[in-house]
């Protein structure tokens, strides 16, 4: 994975970088961005501190990516690129199990360290900054809420899969952020018996 | 309010201030403390920041109120002194209204401009900083839900009123913080008729 283009001659062209140096600049830029949005937060984050720990000038970073929150976007697309397939899973199968795998697949995020971090990250960021929020809605509620909504197949089914993301949403917070007790050291299969049928409910319910 | 003693002499006496110039300065250090906590959040308010602000040294600041911990204590108690009454209301009447009740309540301290501005500091304070989070869980969560808890008279109460608050603390996320739609203008009235009997079935149902 070296800065050697598919010719193999292994010398440095003037001008645009072969293809593989330049996406794998461009892999490094977005891992780096997303440690430091995840270290520091958006607003904390400037694109200058991205490029000074990638090691590419600033004018690169934008050149790649655009602006500061078009990078924060991209930084959670990758984090989030398996996740974000999960919603076709959840929304396929049979309707009346699909309060319970959204359930089970949200705690699943939660509960994997791997993942955790970066959606905390991402959290944070979009409680204290609005663009960051807005980000928030563009990619994680739009990709995953619309598809389910979509499966519904009722005038409401927006409103309806917002309700029930919004208890999953609620039990994550005071679960893994606040860590209220006794919801924080409840046993995962124990709180997913009573939130999934209501799930269920704000899904396909009267 | 000025620093005339009960005396009335208008004379100004060494060493400790008279109780009405006390308890005002102090009332002036909380205010201050509440405005700098709101605007900046937990991690970037210091102690000096506040007795600048206040017009008081640091060390009186902290004679009154001790930490920054507890500054910040003081200050959320005093900004939800109305809202943490509330709990004897809802948990008094029927128990088939407790759910409609907690439901209304909590919309309608995020409806109201002067609850939610300090409402929505503290979330972001305690979502980014673990020593508010602590605060946050005293404060709101063990004043507000243990009392409706003690009402419920089951085992699992605690856990019953935690999952019932997610339902509410996620619709507020997702409302008035993230903003998403078609959740963040619905209606109200539309909200509460969909939430209220979840938050019920969560307190009392089977």
């Amino acid at each position: 994975m070296t800065g050697t283009d598919s010719g193999g001659t292994g010398v440095r062209r003037r001008g645009r970088p072969p293809r593989t140096e330049s996406a794998d600049t461009r892999d490094r830029i977005l891992a780096t961005a997303r440690e430091e949005f995840s270290e520091h937060g958006y607003e904390k984050t400037s694109v200058r501190a991205i490029a000074k720990a990638a090691g590419v000038d600033s004018a690169l970073v934008h050149h790649y990516f655009g602006t500061k929150e078009q990078i924060f976007e991209a930084a959670i697309a990758v984090a989030f690129a398996p996740a974000l397939n999960a919603p076709v899973a959840i929304a396929d199968g049979p309707l009346d199990g699909v309060g319970e795998r959204l359930t089970r697949f949200v705690f699943g995020v939660w509960e994997n360290p791997t993942t955790r971090t970066p959606l905390l990250a991402i959290v944070r960021s979009a409680v204290n900054n609005d663009t960051a929020a807005a980000v928030f809605r563009r990619l994680v509620v739009a990709q995953l809420l619309r598809r389910i909504a979509q499966r519904l197949e009722v005038p409401d089914a927006e409103l309806r899969v917002e309700l029930a993301a919004a208890q999953l949403v609620g039990c994550a917070m005071l679960r893994y952020v606040i860590k209220v007790e006794p919801l924080a050291s409840a046993d995962l299969e124990h709180i997913v018996v009573r939130i999934a049928p209501v799930v269920q409910g704000h899904l396909t319910g009267p």
